[in-house]
């Protein structure tokens, strides 16, 4: 759809483009300048001037498309909510999950690596748009990386009807807690038992929903 | 003390005052009206002169004992992690690590309660200081509630060495995710499973550091 179409666009929704057509470059480029400027300046640095100006684009296309710095957030992550994510199958939940916890370990503590990550959550938080992208985000990955448990309950690993979202999200809490809100030291250990900790927790049938789990006394 | 004594005082350290003294009621107003402040306007509305007009304080005063904003909100939260707190003790961890998350989950869900700690680790995480004082906040909770832990050790339901911080960690970071980083809805249920997942890790070993737990195949 060419942009004279678009008279009054949804600032906070972007034209969905069609791959690899003008549209979806200048958006790549887009998502890039703005990764960059926000792992460099962060919230309170970002202006739509700087990523025009990194990503070569007119500042009137920037506010007509994004609306300002906090659509170019959320697009940022609705971007890398897209991006193909390598959803471990070592045939086994217990390591399916340490390779989930050791994969968001990485991507947000790696010198190189996870500074973009960390501002970018943290530059979503600041706002409405950036909020509900956030979510949007998360409910991807928990979609996505649901596999293994849908492949563990396959298996018989697990009882039908065991919630995957919950147990991703039980495998990943305890990082996010110490990355996002505690503000304590993560490390390796930690990742690998709380991986642990979801899948006995799984496995002892407290994922699934319809359920009441019998009291451990 | 006497305030004539602080000729440059440390402002992200106020003074430790007398219980009772006249530095005590000035630093509790001063804490009463800035979580009044960042409740009704948030970090963004926070300012040194409203929270100077609602405790009836000098702004001079206030930038000498907490040097601003992020200091106000820090001494706020360093208030809140000296209150007296119930840990509870029901006989038995899981009962305990449940009425634990269902403090939390009331604390921050209360349509009356939830929203002045809300508003004040969203100020919190906007500044070093701030963060700072996050940290510490969160080191004063997990050793308060590991309690529960100790006591579950002296009846023997878990092993001496157990870390009680990371299982107050376990029980509570599900809850502290969905409310300030996936942005999804906590519930009550939610809020028990967390409990019991953390119950069933701490009674399986995974958090005795010293050992490393077996694989659960």
């Amino acid at each position: 759809m060419p942009e004279a179409a678009h008279p009054e666009p949804e600032p906070r929704t972007p034209a969905v483009s069609r791959p690899g057509g003008r549209s979806a470059r200048v958006r790549a480029e887009v998502v890039a300048a703005t990764l960059a400027e926000v792992t460099e300046r962060g919230y309170d640095g970002l202006t739509v001037e700087a990523v025009a100006s990194r990503s070569g684009t007119h500042k009137a296309t920037l506010y007509r498309r994004w609306g300002g710095v906090d659509g170019l957030v959320a697009d940022a992550l609705a971007a890398s909510a897209d991006q193909p994510w390598p959803v471990p199958d070592a045939g086994d939940l217990q390591q399916d999950l340490r390779l989930i916890t050791q994969e968001v370990f990485t991507a947000f503590t790696d010198p190189e690596l996870g500074p973009t990550p960390t501002a970018l959550i943290s530059a979503a938080q600041r706002s409405d748009t950036g909020a509900a992208a956030l979510r949007s985000f998360f409910a991807a990955r928990h979609r996505q990386a649901a596999e293994v448990v849908e492949r563990a309950v396959t298996r018989g690993e697990l009882s039908v009807g065991t919630d995957g979202a919950e147990v991703i999200r039980a495998a990943t809490a305890p990082l996010y807690y110490r990355l996002f809100v505690s503000g304590e030291p993560l490390d390796a250990r930690t990742a690998q038992r709380a991986a642990d900790a979801a899948a006995l927790a799984a496995r002892a049938g407290l994922f699934t929903p319809t359920s009441t789990p019998p009291e451990q006394n």
